[in-house]
């Protein structure tokens, strides 16, 4: 028997659609292509997604939408809506389910945004070679006297040259062999995977051949196009991970797995999906900007002509062009935390969320691509990483060879902070990792006006001590607020990066204090105690520099939920060094975007990590991309991953006897108790050394 | 724009459908299901494929049948019909197209029987090895001092209870582990590929695993469901080859290939649909009676229990059935014919029909049965043999591993004989092989009243050498004719064992001469010339004995097509002996169904083979599926036969100086020249010594 269905309509998006009577209208909203943000994953605790639910006739969709056609208001939503609002008809979008006709109204907060995205390759040394490589092989043809294979002439002239033996084809390749052998004259190039498999046969001799990086993050994607000769980054591309609509955390997806039949392939397929446009995109970056159109990778490998097509004087221009397909891509590796490796590969993620948090593998896989669903060359692989542990997986093991800390005598620590907090803290001698769950907060989720580093997001923050006046920086604006118009680009929230400016500066400037709490000293009526939550709270922006008609505010809660995320880490850092026996570190990395956009300075100041000569702490960029880069164009470098993986000892912190002491102290800004000169004359005597 | 269709209705089975104009009768059907005989591929030489289409308005039907609703009669339709008959509306199913409706009439001389197919499994010693083997771990359950990834602790067990290492896991096995692992209670069953990958993992301990060898002829599938771990035979079931209704022979089917687009794909794709149905009946035999019903075999992988549920009483009477499923089966062995490889696994068998006739591949293969579509367990490999050369393929290497010539000091010649002829002879010296054109004659195809081992077919003959009467049997009747009742199975043509008979029946009784011409001395009325021919020809059953309504004779031209095929093996013989120097061989396997059917005296009598002691002559019977089963339970038998493929020397008959004069020499019965000491006594002198 079939459900009842409804018609749901959005606005003001207006995309409408039938939907199965008890769907929730987060899920309505996703099968009709609208974004609702969902932070919490549909825990129903982050209130991201409040909706108002129209009542009346109206007459442009000829819809009949009531507040009764959605099912009953649950107590969870009270904490989320004044009685004002619920009379005017708001409710979460992940409790209220659909039992009739609704015309529902996403308000700007609780649509997802397009994300701002920049995980740009750096300039790293890697020694060449490739996991692919590719020969150029003239064959003798077959006679009576020597009528053997086309496949054993090929391997024949293989070990002649190159001293390559006892080679494997994939099945498909093998197929197109005997017409490209002749279509190329005798004359092939193949790809060779790990001096084993033949991937790719090609008539005549051809250069170059390409393979494509990719570093899956939680909520970002970046792929690097390379050329596997050359060890060129062709082209950088990426996107939000699609998987942002299913939840904003790893525990969020785990747990939309586990409530919904088919869930885990769904969100594997949607970044497959998502991985398959990438490809796309970094392909047709290569064409001539008139003739980029999508093509069926596999007829187009079927056409590829001989090298030596572009003859005529008026199609010389655009041999510059490598017009590069999905089918010449013939290598890819992948990095991402072990969770978002689990639900990219279809593995069950239920029992790396519940301790002790076993992976169902750690070693790196070789798996086709064709299995996995992946558009690139038919026979390529797709190599994915090894993982460390549950909270540490292969994004991590990424940055470790990219960084190489167990090449060096010095120690040092490397912070790599995404969702969660992953860090690595030795040298040659011994490495030791952990994880430590700094929350959402940090990014910018969770908290009353956190929103993703999309426009129109707050990214930098200065706060006058003097005045506690506001100045801020908006994505998508040049200029700080002082120095811009009014028409310019208004703010909705704050990101990632102005989340740990924001308690920098309130702590430097006095607004709040050490433990956190608001100072009783303010300065401006930004400070007041909200008539609804009777939380206090600081203005950052006023409404009419918004976006969404209402002020934009740090609370006491946010602020709560800030110093959990930084307390996280600094304990993360102080138990790993204790664990070392060290007091202090000869350099500290940070990697990520995360580490990209924050000040070094106010990441010192609010104390996310130890005490620090400045100097010594750097930012390495996307390192877990360099690392996948790294094992794209260096197969050692695959051999070391699996050797680091394994021989990287994962430190449990939370079973630590003293952790919960030490989390507390670390809660404080920049801590209860440790010292950090390197604030003198940073911070203001009485800030620094208040009690 | 959509072609115009028409309804063509074939009879007597009524199968009707709408089919595009243009279409030819043979292609029409195929499309509604109907077998009509095509043993020449549609080439319009065989003239087998004789449909009447019927003049007239057929109420039953609704519609008007027309001569002129087929296309026009062509030349090459000449020869094969009576003035009278076409007429009546006889035409070539491969020439006549659609034109409009048509009522088309199917005699049983042009329907394609159901074939009986005898290849049973043979006794033959084989060293236990199997591919894959089966191993039970018992793992401990992580904890946060030991959290290690549910496949290592796998790995672990495996490396410290069986000495594996390394090993690797194929992707949905993967996926289905940490959920098995945790239904076992931390035991687990693995079944390990080649020591190399992790292919199956079941709860608890499991103490079987089951594979599959199969033998592809050119006519007929033969497969042997084995138990990995007692090397029991636990079925053998057979069909036809499926590929059988786009052409008799191989040269056909490529030709099949090169003439329609898609044709490969389609004969490919017939043919694992009908392997994939016999590891489905295979499987079957092991369930209950009652209960022999089709499962999808993913759905019933899924749902397997560990191996203690049969705990109540009333099924312990059930647990004597296997309740095998097709994921159950985790190896596949594969044995065919070049040509027969080719289209299997879909590479363009155009170039291994031109001369000289290079393979694509040679060596031995192993493919995911997921990218063939063969539906055994989601990560088994399908192994197919390698082939030693165009026409000489890796069934002749299965003969070749199963009787070993290579291991013996003595001089073995080992016959293969299907739609075409391979031989291989030779010691542990040396051993060379070659292919002979044998043709279809020698399984009966081709001749006026050749047809398959069919019901109906008749299978043996004896003439008097006194009277030249005839006496027969035919299969599906226990008794020979004169012993038989007149309601018992009438006859239709003789299939392959026959055909050997009358020859050397004919030749020994003096009906025909040492050339092959029929005598001037004629015994009986069985000899007659043609009215419609012109030709002399022997009545073997008159009209009122078969079920065809007219005598199934044997021609002049019959018995010259028979001579080319008994020709071109005695050549094929003569001349790798004269190679190796040898003027007689130890000993002589014949191998295939046509050894265990064939009698051995008349196949000297017919000079098949050079002369030889009859007691040397050994049926060996389906020496290349034993081949198949002996890859499958023992992978040094791979590795073997990859040796030996590329060291047997293939030896290119035709082009030989001497090739026509010795093919000349050997169509006489039983040679023109050549001695044959051991038929005195057994041939009346004057017949064997007559000039």
């Amino acid at each position: 028997m079939s459900k009842k269905q409804y018609m749901v309509i959005f606005q003001p998006s207006a995309r409408r659609g039938f939907v199965d009577e008890g769907t929730n209208l987060i899920e309505a909203s996703r099968q009709l292509g609208v974004d609702i943000e969902a932070l919490c994953g549909e825990k129903k605790v982050c209130g991201k997604c409040k909706v108002r639910i129209e009542e009346g006739f109206y007459e442009k969709f000829a819809i009949t939408s009531s507040r009764s056609h959605a099912s009953e208001w649950q107590e969870e939503e009270d904490k989320f809506f004044t009685p004002a609002q619920k009379d005017e008809g708001y409710r979460l979008a992940c409790v209220a389910k659909v039992q009739g006709d609704m015309l529902v109204f996403v308000p700007e907060e609780a649509r997802a945004g397009k994300q701002v995205v920049s995980k740009a390759a750096r300039d790293i040394h890697i020694d060449w070679n490739p996991a692919v490589k590719q020969y150029h092989v003239q064959v003798v043809p077959p006679t009576f006297e020597e009528p053997a294979g086309d496949f054993e002439r090929i391997c024949a002239e293989l070990e002649r040259n190159y001293g390559l033996k006892d080679l494997n084809i994939d099945w498909p390749t093998l197929r197109k062999l005997p017409r490209r052998q002749r279509d190329g004259n005798w004359g092939v190039t193949v790809a060779v995977w790990m001096d084993k498999e033949i991937v790719r046969v090609l008539p005549g001799k051809v250069e170059d051949s390409y393979g494509i990086a990719i570093d899956v993050g939680t909520t970002t994607v970046a792929a690097y196009l390379c050329n596997l000769r050359t060890m060129e980054v062709i082209k950088t591309v990426s996107m939000m991970n699609p998987q942002c609509k299913y939840g904003e955390d790893v525990m969020a997806r785990i747990t939309y797995h586990m409530m919904n039949p088919g869930g885990l392939e769904t969100m594997s397929n949607d970044l497959i999906e998502g991985l398959n446009k990438l490809v796309v995109e970094a392909c047709e970056s290569t064409h001539p900007p008139k003739k980029r159109k999508k093509k069926k990778a596999e007829e187009a490998d079927e056409i590829i002509e001989a090298p030596d097509v572009t003859e005529h004087a008026e199609e010389l221009d655009e041999s510059k062009y490598l017009n590069l397909i999905p089918a010449d891509i013939v290598d890819m590796t992948i990095v991402c935390n072990t969770a978002m490796h689990h639900i990219l590969l279809k593995l069950d993620p239920e029992f790396v969320g519940l301790a002790p948090f076993p992976p169902v593998i750690h070693r790196s896989l070789d798996i086709r691509a064709r299995d996995l669903g992946i558009k690139i060359n038919d026979s390529a692989y797709v190599h994915v990483l090894p993982n460390e542990a549950g909270f540490v997986g292969a994004d991590n093991v990424g940055v470790l060879i990219a960084e190489e800390p167990y090449k060096f005598d010095q120690t040092q620590l490397l912070i790599d902070i995404g969702t969660n907090g992953e860090l690595v803290l030795g040298n040659n001698r011994k490495l030791i990792s952990c994880s430590c769950a700094t929350g959402p907060a940090l990014e910018g989720a969770q908290l009353s006006f956190g929103m993703r580093a999309a426009p129109g997001a707050i990214e930098r923050i200065h706060i006058d001590p003097e005045t506690h006046d506001v100045d801020y920086k908006v994505i998508g604006r040049d200029a700080w607020r002082k120095y811009s118009k009014p028409e310019d680009m208004k703010t909705k929230g704050i990101c990632g990066s102005g989340i740990l400016d924001v308690l920098a500066e309130l702590y430097a400037s006095g607004v709040i204090m050490k433990s956190g709490r608001f100072s009783k000293k303010q300065k401006s009526n930004r400070y007041r105690v909200n008539p609804d939550t009777k939380q206090p709270e600081f203005v950052i922006a006023w409404a009419n520099e918004t976006s969404i008609g209402k002020d934009v505010v740090i609370s006491q809660k946010d602020i709560r939920q800030i110093q959990l995320g930084k307390g996280a880490l600094y304990t993360g850092c102080k138990l790993m060094m204790r664990r070392l026996g060290l007091d202090k570190v000869d350099s500290i990395k940070i990697a990520g975007a995360f580490g990209t956009h924050v000040d070094k300075t106010k990441a010192l100041i609010m104390g996310l990590f130890p005490d620090c000569d400045l100097e010594k702490v750097f930012a390495v960029g996307n390192a877990a991309g360099d690392g996948a880069r790294a094992a794209l164009l260096n197969r050692e470098k695959r051999a070391e991953a699996n050797w680091v993986s394994r021989n990287v000892e994962y430190i449990e912190l939370t079973v630590e006897s003293d952790f919960q002491q030490q989390f507390m102290e670390a809660m404080q800004l920049p801590h209860m108790k440790d010292e950090f000169p390197h604030l003198e004359g940073v911070v203001a005597p009485e800030v620094l050394h208040q009690k």
